[in-house]
């Protein structure tokens, strides 16, 4: 194992100090484990929380500021948090309106963030939750019943954290995440596995030639193994499975292009240049893309492809301001 | 070679247009090789250039837009773009203002923008250029004489830039750019190599348990290999070579962590959690600090350390508004 750490039981707790120090006047970080917690706390407005293992910088601590997240919850690098740790994080940036949590469909984080939240509800916290599922390879997975939660989770951060800014009460916020939520498709590939550093050895292996379509964020096995394509018959083949039964006529869509973490911009602009080109060709209508590295898999090499299809609020608050380390407008 | 690309001749193109269709409101691409250019001209003010070869994502393309540049023009990668290129750049940005150029330190990459501007020079167009040479590892390298020009270059950029969008004059916007060069030291490390998509190969190899110290962009040998230390212990050893004779004395600084493209922020954050410690035993104050991807070397992994010493203006003019794809504030 090739990394720049210290020691690999300290990376989870010195990455979110070192995530923190660059924002000292956005962030910061609560004295029970690994949680993020805006600064400056938004008053008077339903608070977003939201988080589970690490290893998918910037997710989830990169999206706390104005206009997305108020806190995010760290686990060991993929492990879910404990229920502990989430209950610090509702009752840290709660005020009084309600707590909308946003949990990516593993089987561990939604177990321990219905714990944490059965205990804030306890002390009189309002608690909802939408849990997102965008992940289209598999039905069921290593860690998981139903479909995964991945990169899509972000455009749930971004929208509902607009919302919950205006001023929005729970329910409303939670049912525009829903809403996001059940709208985004997601569906990736990977050509190179990652460490955890943990555990010293990657998570799987794959032949020179060779990529799994359809990965988890955690390296799960997708779909199936198959010889490395050119970069436009990848994403044709993803696009494929990602708009199959996907009504969109009359909607825009907003197209997300996210890296696992190891994979230079370079190659996720070459994906982008194919899938606007198919998109365009589909008569799809795209109001807004992003490409970069926001739901990652530590250093694997390999990405995803999101659509999601819009109506007018979504748009509104994709656009509304947001002031956060990973995601600005 | 593992890329997810379709052909190792096409990368360039590819790439742009997709970074291109992924802001079509921000930016455009000229008919003349790879030159990117914004959407909207910016009128009556000084417009800057930048560019060099591909390889370096998002710079430096990504960083045309509002506040920053007005055209950046791509050479392959690792290879200077054309005088050619770079004077239909400048053609095409020139307000009757002036342009200034800001160029990295190599070699080529000089020679082919002062030929670009004497042609447009011989034109009635005024032409200024900043060299940046930021990298403290090595005097002389392959590929350039005197230091290399390197991540330091974005806050040239992002100085620059801001400034320009105030009207100022070239001779101004010159004098800050400058200013702005001669303050800002950069030196990295690497701990695997990335391969150039038309050769094929890795442009160097490292020993299992090998790093680079002092590694240029083009991963160009540094000052020396040793073994792979602790992450705090390689960040205080590019810290003493940086911070050796830089008088700090009663200057904020601004702190850029920048990754080599395959590095994962988690590393990244790690080193800057360290990086602020001694800053702070030093008493060196911080004003901003910047980590991600934002002067790649395709997917190599391995990061610099940039420390630019802030005057008054220099401040005012990096937290001005910036509306670019890879930097916004």
């Amino acid at each position: 194992m090739k990394k720049i750490i210290n020691d690999a039981n300290l990376v989870e707790e010195q990455m979110i100090q070192g995530l923190v120090k660059a924002n000292p006047d956005k962030l910061k970080k609560l004295n029970c484990g690994n949680v993020v917690i805006r600064a400056k706390k938004k008053e008077g407005k339903v608070a977003l929380i939201s988080g589970g293992g690490s290893g998918h910088e910037p997710a989830h601590g990169g999206y706390v500021g104005t206009g997305m997240l108020d806190a995010a919850v760290a686990g060991p690098v993929f492990t879910s948090p404990t229920p502990d740790q989430i209950y610090e994080g509702i009752k840290a940036v709660d005020a009084g309106m309600g707590v909308l949590m946003v949990v990516k469909n593993y089987t561990g984080d939604v177990m321990n963030f219905e714990m944490a939240a059965e205990m804030a509800q306890m002390e009189g916290i309002s608690v909802e939750s939408v849990v997102t599922n965008d992940d289209v390879a598999v039905e069921d997975s290593l860690y998981t019943v139903g479909q995964r939660g991945v990169a899509g989770t972000v455009f749930v951060h971004k929208i509902a954290g607009a919302k919950a800014e205006t001023g929005a009460s729970l329910s409303q916020v939670c049912e525009l995440a829903r809403r996001t939520a059940a709208q985004v498709r997601t569906m990736g590939a990977a050509i190179a596995p990652c460490t955890v550093p943990a555990a010293g050895q990657p998570g799987f292996s794959l032949g020179s030639d060779e990529m799994e379509v359809g990965i988890g964020i955690h390296g799960e096995p997708g779909t199936h193994r198959e010889g490395l394509k050119p970069a436009d018959a990848i994403a044709e083949e993803l696009l494929e499975k990602i708009l199959a039964g996907f009504e969109l006529e009359g909607n825009d869509v907003a197209v997300l292009i996210n890296g696992a973490g190891g994979t230079p911009l370079m190659e996720l602009y070459i994906v982008n240049n194919h899938v606007q080109d198919v998109l365009k060709e589909k008569g799809i209508s795209v109001y807004r893309t992003y490409v970069g590295n926001y739901m990652t898999s530590i250093e694997m090499q390999g990405f995803s492809i999101s659509i999601l299809k819009l109506d007018d609020e979504m748009k509104a608050m994709l656009d509304a301001p947001a002031d956060t380390p990973a995601w600005k407008e």
